[in-house]
């Protein structure tokens, strides 16, 4: 008996240190959250910095640099606890540790990098696309490590936060670069039909993205993220984007409408951040009560360890341990009900009716366990799509030595000129992996 | 640059854990299989006992139940180690070792009553039909620890190896299961129909399984299982089985067939025991190559922790960190030559070339382990038939106050009266939940 419960505490353990974990990854996800949103803004600014023709006010721009700053130094810190956690294994992220690490080191080259942007960028050396590249660039690195989070998730529900949490970054990140590309295009004055192309794709993978939001998220989280955007806003978003997108490519668009434009996308990026600041509460919310569940299941479970009744008999004993190959009684709900139930039956000597109750605990907990397990592979299965994407575009960077932007590029416009999605574009470059040149 | 390897480091290294880890699950799953081979043996010699009506000798049953014990030992330290280590989070079981402790903390509890199940026997107080399902119910709970085991694996081919040795497990236990369902026919002197059902069923789930181990063994297994068993004895086994499922319930089986079915069975097991060893010592080297593999690189790229440049330029280092938003060049297929590459340009105050260097390491080392999580996904997936069994099984225990005998059998004959596989029934299962009355 003693063995057995042992175990079953352990289990219950092995689950808290990993809702420990995942606590961290919120935290980390929070963090990353914040920057992203910072480096939007910087983002931004720097494009209307940079689109003004003479001598603009860089003051705005330093401030958010520096604010931004601020959030990338916490993130690093957020970094450094988890190397030195792995490092000395006080929880290290087995089983995708490896994954996020890997991500993590990506991104580090682009935050060590970010300086040397800025100073590009308020030098004037940068032209507006060039930077708006850039920061596409590092905030895609940022979010690899948010998805990579999501995907190594190893509780259900927080699994889902995460999911959607993830979807709602991207979705949000689309719509700042939905942002820049109108900015362009309004600037310009003149539609091109590349640009519209782009302007509609943006749209389109923005909505798919919320959508999956909406799949994932509580109701109260929906209703927020339903609630927090102006309908007059939107209202107005959606006409200029019609303009942009409809007007003929031998018309004209209204140069006056880049700053009603740039301040719609902005207004509407900020209420999309009041639905983060609520997801990463949710997020740490939700780790926390499991966490706290789970250590009073293993607390009421505590006073079991020492066997209370002494000197069994024999017969008790083999009685006892017989209770394996009885029948089990049909399971209760509460785990705590179970064992003080079996409580009077010990003080009088019938120590095989505990046995039976841990012997139960044991199997309802190895059922929520699997039922568990088959609720994350489900979940997990919605990041697929990503993931196909992720592997076929390195695929096409190592067999055809393209670089990140050109296989994306080449992937995209296949899908646009097959009319496909592009996870179907991406599965059949995995499938045809066999027959591309192999690398060098 | 430096933070960037560190992590790429850090990568590596959470890669050796989980290596390390799989390598301690390795050895438990080795230590399980020979116990069942042992409880297997066991259950045989506990058949022939129970089934000799005068006073048979003791001795050859009471061997092989102290070689057993010896056995149960080894594996109760295994299980031990694998608490402590978990307690001091040396190396926790993160992700799926919850599931695993919980699969442990049920089979104990069968251990600690093997000695009073063996009592019984010996004292001939229970029927051999009671002691095999007495030993049949411990037996699947050590199959559920080496199922665990293979779905908790980390790294896809050495998944593959556990789940090709699960299955072997798997369709050996049925062989021996096929033994005494066989024997308790023969011994009858006349076929029933339910028994005849049962031993077909058997063969069938039995073939299912060695299928299974074939589409996941190396070519090599493939050919040790094949010329390991012998074919006159296979051609023997066929002709039994034949008589014993054909013959009419009206007609009559040869008692004297019992000890030729016995030992034909018994040798079959033996055979496949052999392919056992061999799959163990295969998954242990498997392991440990690849621990050797990471451990390699990782040395390989210690000494660039330390910058060789000193006091670079201002102008060296934006160039360097610049890197990030460049494209990379096509990557190069070994990690030390890359980074060795690089050295002379260091030397010549190049740093940049470093930095590119490493940026492609991390880029193939995210490719290559997106890579393996996606052949991780796909090999557990052959895992999902058993889970919903096991799932839906538990559901019927909880919603029908039913028995895990019970369980299993309402499903298999549903299964069988409606010429369905058990997965679909347990499917079936699963869709009805919320249609079951609910557990009290």
């Amino acid at each position: 008996m003693k063995s057995g419960l042992r175990f079953l505490m352990a289990a219950t353990r092995c689950e808290i240190a990993e809702l420990q974990q995942l606590a961290h990854t919120s935290e980390l996800v929070n963090v990353t959250a914040r920057l992203v949103h910072g480096l939007q803004h910087e983002r931004g600014l720097s494009n209307l910095y940079l689109a003004t023709p003479t001598e603009p006010d860089s003051q705005p721009l330093r401030d958010q640099m520096g604010e931004c700053q601020r959030t990338v130094q916490a993130l690093l810190a957020c970094f450094d606890t988890l190397h030195d956690q792995a490092n000395h294994q006080v929880s290290a992220h087995v089983g995708h540790g490896a994954r996020l690490f890997s991500r993590i080191a990506y991104v580090l080259h682009g935050l060590d990098a970010l300086p040397h942007l800025r100073q590009r960028v308020l030098q004037r050396q940068w032209s507006a696309p060039q930077a708006t590249a850039a920061y596409v660039k590092l905030i895609a690195g940022l979010l690899a490590v948010v998805f990579e989070a999501a995907d190594s998730a190893s509780d259900p529900q927080v699994s889902r936060l995460l999911v959607a949490f993830f979807n709602f970054m991207q979705g949000k990140e689309l719509a700042g670069q939905e942002r820049a590309t109108g900015a362009a295009l309004l600037a310009a004055g003149k539609p091109d039909a590349a640009g519209q192309q782009r302007l509609l794709h943006l749209i389109e993978s923005q909505d798919r993205c919320f959508q999956i939001f909406n799949d994932f998220a509580s109701p109260a989280l929906r209703q927020l993220c339903a609630q927090s955007q102006d309908p007059m806003n939107l209202a107005e978003l959606e006409r200029m984007r019609r303009l942009a997108c409809t007007t003929p490519t031998s018309g004209a668009l209204d140069c006056g409408l880049g700053p009603a434009w740039f301040h719609c996308c902005t207004r509407r990026m900020d209420e999309l951040m009041n639905v983060e600041t609520q997801l990463a509460h949710d997020l740490m919310t939700l780790c926390q009560e499991k966490i706290d569940a789970a250590q009073q299941t293993l607390q009421g479970w505590n006073k079991w360890q020492q066997p209370p009744a002494a000197n069994p008999s024999a017969e008790d004993e083999d009685r006892q341990a017989m209770v394996f190959f009885d029948e089990l009684p049909a399971p209760l709900s509460d785990p705590h009900t179970l064992l003080d139930a079996a409580l009077p039956a010990v003080a009088g000597g019938h120590s095989s009716q505990v046995e039976r109750s841990i012997l139960q605990l044991v199997r309802e907990q190895s059922l929520r366990l699997q039922t568990m397990g088959a609720e994350l592979d489900t979940v997990r299965a919605s990041l697929t799509e990503r993931k196909l994407i992720e592997r076929a575009k390195g695929l096409l960077m190592a067999h055809r030595q393209l670089s990140e932007v050109e296989a994306h590029k080449l992937m995209r416009q296949t899908a646009m000129n097959q009319n496909r999605r592009l996870s179907d574009v991406a599965q059949t470059v995995l499938a045809m992996a066999e027959m591309l040149p192999p690398a060098r």
